[in-house]
């Protein structure tokens, strides 16, 4: 007799944007097309969106149908059975759900708020939170990493930097007993892209232009193009491999926002491409955390790291220095981040 | 009060070579010096060597004065307090410890013996091995991994490919949910290192000698230059991350032999790089693998793999490639894939 596991955990999503609509489409994917997925299989409690409508259902809400009308008007609508009008931080305090979803998008201007409380709230209640959400684990990771730890819970974000592609769950899994001495690499999809096309002879504008209809630029792209996204992501990793205890605001950060098409092929002409940079590195014992414009010469292996990909470069006591690299990664990959977050919690 | 717990697994070690004898200094290191290592702090019950002597105590040798013999005479003798004159199956089989530490060497002609012989001795006894002989994952994985798992204990091999760089782990710890759909890489250090040098204008026999006075070729320099070794990997992980059934004769295979100093520098001219190549791929829901010398566009991220690097880029269905780097490991690294597999089994 054969028996099978299938692991039906409750979830309570914040946000249904792109990225949490590409996560429902992947739990409602036949057997057969991501037959990994198989044993996966949760329920939905809840979805909360900013101002598109909340639907709630304590039973499991009909996930295809909030899909299907979601998709189609980017609103859920009192026609949805389960249609309610509270507040979120209401469902996150007294819903019962084993894991809080945060698909929000970040508010660098809000310090993270008010996806930082939410965590906060769910973790007191010893909740997972898996977050693709970059602001808690930016700006608050230290406090709210001891009270998951306190509680006995997860929280976990393996998709706030480079998507699903392996970063905090490759440093906590599989570089035991290393010290991480320094950090680099390419962070933020929409200025390596923009600065790619520019090198193709393209205007900043029309490139920026481009990468938006792709739907990977932030909904300030301000935070994309004045280095913000980045600053936030070394932060993240500052913080949690090199024990750090910094906020963005303090990382040295320059955007790209004056440089020239001149000077993006002048460097080409030289051998040289122009990247935006994001490193954290020890000088006499102090840590230095920055995101600069810097030229890479033709025969580095950051160089060839084009358009939307990205790649991170660790340096430890233990090994020579290792890469993650990240291929043109789609809104598929950070949902993936998601899904390998709650298959960690959940599955082991 | 501050409890601190010390992990002190009692290991058996086949092998005292360059690989052996790092992963000692680095058990015999001070915990200033590597921090994360300080709560592994290992029994070695014995050590064999193939043809220089063993020592054995199940008390714990002094590894401190075996590995200051060893380095100095390249011999375990008499003169040792705990040499022993045993057949190593007999130590495998009989002693007390907690994990065997596989260092020896690779033989193809033997198929992966004897170290499956030792490897399956251990596993019997429910016996945990780590192994950076890459012979019993190319040989005989399936059948090792099945017996590991019905007796309850771990067979590890992380430094058999990339070596510490994280593979075999990555795979197992952060692509859950993920079905491999396709592998390709550069795998092997002495050919990429060889060809490197060749686009520099040095003679392949030149290049090979520089590359056996800094250690990283194998002793039978055959296995690299005719693509052995790089046909082993594949296997390694075709068996593992795509569910093949084959052992390194299966794999269509080409080494660097025939290659000409013109051919490599045409090539350059063109805008293109040789390299040796490992791919697993499907056709027509067929599985092939195959070593072959590439031209690599000078655009691509592989052609800027060069000295003693690696790289390996996974396909799945669920992301976009992600690509793993090791950037000019040393024996250090291939160290360091023992210890964490060590850290991987003790400590959690």
């Amino acid at each position: 007799m054969l028996i099978q596991k299938i692991f039906i955990p409750r979830l309570l999503f914040i946000g249904f944007g792109n990225v949490g609509q590409e996560v429902a489409g992947l739990f409602l994917a036949k057997n057969n097309i991501h037959p990994g997925l198989a044993y996966l299989k949760p329920q939905v409690v809840g979805i909360f969106t900013k101002t598109h409508g909340a639907v709630v259902n304590q039973a499991g809400i009909n996930l295809e149908k909030a899909f299907n009308q979601f998709s189609k008007s980017n609103h859920f609508t009192q026609a949805n059975p389960d249609y309610v009008n509270i507040p979120v931080l209401d469902a996150v305090q007294n819903l019962d759900y084993d894991c809080l979803v945060d698909v929000s998008g970040l508010s660098i201007k809000e310090k993270g708020e008010p996806a930082i409380t939410f965590t906060r709230e769910a973790l007191k209640r010893g909740i997972n939170v898996v977050s693709a959400n970059k602001g808690p684990a930016a700006f608050a990771y230290n406090e709210l990493k001891a009270l998951a730890e306190k509680q006995g819970c997860k929280f976990l974000h393996e998709s706030a930097v480079m998507d699903g592609a392996p970063v905090f769950n490759l440093y906590k899994d599989n570089l035991k007993g290393c010290k991480v001495t320094g950090l680099s690499g390419i962070l933020n999809s929409t200025t390596n892209f923009i600065l790619s096309k520019m090198e193709e002879g393209r205007t900043f504008e029309n490139a920026l232009k481009e990468a938006q209809k792709h739907g990977f630029v932030e909904d300030d792209y301000l935070n994309d193009i004045d280095g913000w996204d980045a600053a936030v992501k070394i932060t993240i990793l500052a913080n949690q491999f090199m024990e750090a205890s910094i906020t963005p605001l303090e990382v040295l950060r320059e955007g790209i926002g004056n440089i020239t098409i001149e000077q993006v092929q002048n460097a080409c002409e030289r051998g040289y491409h122009l990247k935006v940079i994001c490193r954290a590195f020890y000088e006499l014992n102090k840590l230095y955390t920055r995101v600069a414009v810097e030229e890479v010469p033709d025969d580095h292996i950051f160089s060839k790291v084009s358009g939307t990909g990205s790649i991170i470069r660790i340096e430890t006591d233990l090994m020579n220095p290792i890469m993650v690299v990240q291929e043109n990664p789609s809104i598929r990959d950070t949902a993936y981040g998601i899904i390998s977050d709650l298959l960690s919690i959940f599955t082991t």
